[in-house]
């Protein structure tokens, strides 16, 4: 008997005939002769509803309640979703993080999941029942409820999957896989049939939304496959496996567009200056992407770039231009009117002339690339914004992704 | 140190802004020098909207399932309250039925709790910390949450102070207090400074809607004096007490109108007949009310006649119906059209006359009554549904309640 973890995110729980649909799927995964686990996450905007509610109290949430509060919406969706399959005759039981024994660490808000204990669920299972476990959420050691950050759910099905030993772990989401590039840039996008896990963790890091990263690094780490699939459609979706399985040498075009670019022109050339700058840049929790610095040798004199996401950039300029009033001569430069365009595969390492081949491809189209970054399976360049249609669809037309 | 157990129902917690204001009046409690734990309901309709959930699914849920989804707001409410206390400058933990460890009976819904370990709330209260418990829920033996019905956190609050040995246990309400009759019906009405235990379980019996009958018989079991007060205002309640303290000869008036008649005339006279028909209401969890028999001797037929509420009425009346053809000349009638009105009071035991001042004084307005049972401290009347202001109105005044 084949064990299968499948996990339903917000949009595939968010009304009542909805959960009725994921219930009659899962009995039919069910009765094709395989065991069924199955994660959830809340019910659409239930936990943004949550969460306004704790911000009309406070600006600065305690975290214990934070979690205590935010982590119900998953109870309420496990219990009706168990609910609809008992009602379609089936056996099944709702179960939440402190009950099944997901631990983490002891921390709030966006703590890691440390181990789960396995009992409970195998009992159950035995029993014949489905067991629904609420996603997000776990228990640490002073015995409090904590959740595991946004998008947590993929993380909790794949740590449960691996746990359990199942086969595979199966993600039902709004999207039909993963696709060579997002469909609504470029209609040519292929879906994929197959990913590793590193490229997976790329095209998730750039912007490709269908899987949070922490899942893909922990089924990584866990050999876990993972297949993402359509929660509401039939379709084979896209298997995100070990490397060597598949070798694409380019498997996808990211594109993002929450991005912007903050420029330190003419930096003294002095030890500790990036330091002390990107320094405070994290001390603020700002987080950075991009880095590019350039030497004027002459002058004695450094460029710096680098990106931030939108959300972050009015507080990254302040805090840049106020360093930069230190240092003789330097002077700061912001721009919002970027974008960012990367190839991922697993093949490149290995594939010499990608990197040429993207950006001749770009040239093609007279797009001006601003920054450059390499990975050693993706390559990253920094363009004008409303280029980015263009340069996704000249790439992808580069690299044959549509055939 | 005095240790106060207070009780907020669902309007006092029914929206953030009254969240605050029950978290100053808690602080203010403490600030008196009271260690404090409070329990909470759900926030207003939360309960029922969560319930009209599962009724979208099943008519018939799962009650393991039920009790997993419909316990859920009290969580809410106990993360908002814990934290709008913190947000106050003050120091308070949430925590739910199976962090606490109110266990109760293995069966689900309705279910009774059993005991209540106190060592996570002894341990927050030394740490100075307002312990804000979930009402209505608790876990079972095998793990499981459940509820313990409708009303539930009256008794959820009580127990919690039996266990920890309060001084008193608070129930904040809506109203008042506990009135010697309902304020709505007979504006004269007035607020009772104490009634006992006794007096109050047959007012709420009676349709005193302030507190759950179970409440109050487990304060009782358990010697705990009730302070019973308006949420939102200022003012002493009411003390539900121990008897002896204050001997009212009548307390109070409750008026019900939940309340339908059903007749058995000319049921043969033979031994079991009530037996059959009660034992099959019972079966079909009907409850019965007043039961009222009399006999004719002559033709050795008996007529009965007896209450249920309204909603099981259709029911109960089918089900007599049935009864009632395997019964030769047995004939049924049914009346949906009438109301209870009843005296309480712990010294009528030993007042004599209690009963006729209250029938002469339905006499006076020349009410019918139609049947009349009577308890050691209270006496109810069976009479037509609109003369029960009028009568609540001239027993009221017979019994100088307003003074």
């Amino acid at each position: 008997m084949v064990l299968l973890v499948q996990k339903y995110g917000g949009t595939s729980v968010g009304a009542i005939a909805k959960i009725q649909n994921v219930a009659k799927k899962v009995l039919a995964a069910q009765a094709a002769g395989n065991q069924l686990v199955v994660v959830v996450s809340a019910m659409g905007p239930t936990t943004d509803v949550l969460i306004a509610k704790i911000k009309e109290l406070t600006a600065a949430a305690d975290p214990r309640e934070y979690d205590a509060l935010v982590s119900i919406g998953e109870n309420e969706s496990a219990a009706l979703l168990a609910q609809a399959i008992i009602a379609q005759g089936g056996q099944a039981v709702s179960l939440t993080g402190w009950q099944v024994g997901i631990r983490t660490e002891d921390q709030h808000n966006k703590c890691k999941i440390i181990n789960v204990d396995t009992r409970r669920i195998k009992q159950e299972l035995r029993a014949g029942k489905i067991a629904v476990i609420t996603g997000f959420q776990g228990l640490n050691s002073r015995g409090d409820v904590t959740t595991i950050g946004r998008g947590g759910s993929d993380t909790s099905a794949v740590v449960i999957a691996s746990a359990l030993g199942a086969d595979v772990c199966e993600i039902y989401t709004d999207v039909d896989g993963v696709y060579t590039t997002d469909p609504r840039l470029l209609p040519e996008a292929r879906l994929l049939e197959a990913i590793s896990h590193e490229e997976m963790l790329e095209m998730a890091s750039l912007g490709a939304g269908v899987l949070h990263p922490r899942a893909v690094e922990c089924a990584k780490v866990n050999d876990m496959t993972i297949a993402v699939k359509h929660s509401h459609k039939t379709g084979k979706g896209t298997l995100i496996t070990m490397a060597g399985e598949k070798l694409n040498t380019v498997s996808g075009v990211a594109a993002d567009d929450d991005v912007a670019k903050i420029g330190l022109l003419h930096v003294p050339d002095v030890p500790g200056m990036a330091a002390e700058l990107f320094g405070a840049l994290a001390a603020a929790k700002i987080n950075v992407d991009v880095i590019v610095q350039s030497i004027h040798e002459e002058a004695k004199k450094n460029d710096i770039s680098f990106t931030v996401n939108n959300e972050d950039y009015a507080r990254a300029l302040k805090l840049t231009e106020e360093k930069a009033r230190g240092w003789d001569g330097c002077r700061v430069a912001g721009n919002t009117d970027v974008a960012k365009v990367s190839v991922v595969g697993i093949g490149m390492a290995s594939a010499p002339g990608v990197a040429a081949r993207m950006f001749s491809a770009l040239g093609r189209e007279k797009i001006n690339i601003q920054m450059i970054s390499t990975s050693e399976i993706k390559i990253s360049c920094i363009i004008e914004k409303k280029e980015l249609k263009r340069a996704v669809k000249s790439i992808h037309s580069e690299f044959e992704l549509d055939k």
